[in-house]
């Protein structure tokens, strides 16, 4: 059994988090976390831009057999929520462009598979990174996000399978 | 002066209408319009990629130099708004990817623009294309707004560089 690599996206308009993490059989591993950062004093059309080449540029380096993407719950007004959709557009297509599946997965999911409670706060969320991944440093809330979101995939993906 | 291309873009997740056109002085005409449509049976991400590589073709092979999106009025309910929000992510996103200048309009601008008042109805801007561009017949609601929105633009895009 070889390990699949799966990348975690955590979108957003200014700041998108990614993650990547290894799961061979239940043994999870972790590569790498960061986050891309737009110039929010650019036009629209160029930030979304940045936010394409840096997570074309992460699939491109780290190579990531498959992808999930948080389905954020939106609860704000519509312009914000419009924004969100603009970078969430981005984080679904890029690693789409490469070839690669994409899942999604709600919020109160990724919190529920990683802390236990749909209703854990961002600091949970980090200290239970710490956990899973003792080898993962994430420098944003961002990129721990992004790592939750990949360890839910990595949690759900054969049951995705199966259904699917 | 030489003839400036100028692509609007009509996002929906559904159907992306597109429309070429071209201002010299003020002198409009007439290049290509059509829709990109994607299939609703395939997921998300993958829906998002069929927008993309049709928009990304149109653009390969009509050389716009400048691009239009239209800035849609946000009345609907969440999920509707972000669904929408990721069309508008990949109309934005392509043309910025090959290097254009990428200009927003508010639908009430582009409605003031073509058809003199900013609540026309469908059926009147399809008419005053016709007028504006006699050798166009777009054969969707969706192709007929982005030449509109194409047509907002050559009309702002001086305005718009005086005070950008």
């Amino acid at each position: 059994m070889s390990a699949i690599r799966i990348l975690g996206i955590d979108p957003g308009l200014r700041r998108t988090g990614w993650g990547l993490v290894t799961i061979e059989g239940s043994r999870l591993g972790f590569v790498a976390c960061g986050t891309v950062v737009s110039n929010d004093k650019a036009a629209r059309a160029e930030r979304l831009r940045q936010l394409h080449d840096g997570l074309a540029a992460v699939v491109a380096d780290l190579s990531p057999d498959e992808a999930a993407v948080e389905e954020t719950f939106v609860n704000r007004d519509a312009q914000a929520t419009l924004k969100l959709g603009h970078a969430r557009g981005i984080a679904l297509v890029v690693p789409a462009l490469a070839g690669l599946p994409v899942a999604e997965y709600a919020a109160n999911l990724v919190k529920k598979t990683v802390v236990g409670a749909g209703h854990a706060e961002k600091r949970q969320i980090q200290a239970m990174i710490r956990v899973l991944l003792p080898k993962a440093d994430p420098a944003s809330d961002d990129a721990a996000d992004a790592l939750a979101i990949a360890i839910t995939h990595a949690h759900h993906r054969k049951a995705r399978a199966l259904v699917g």
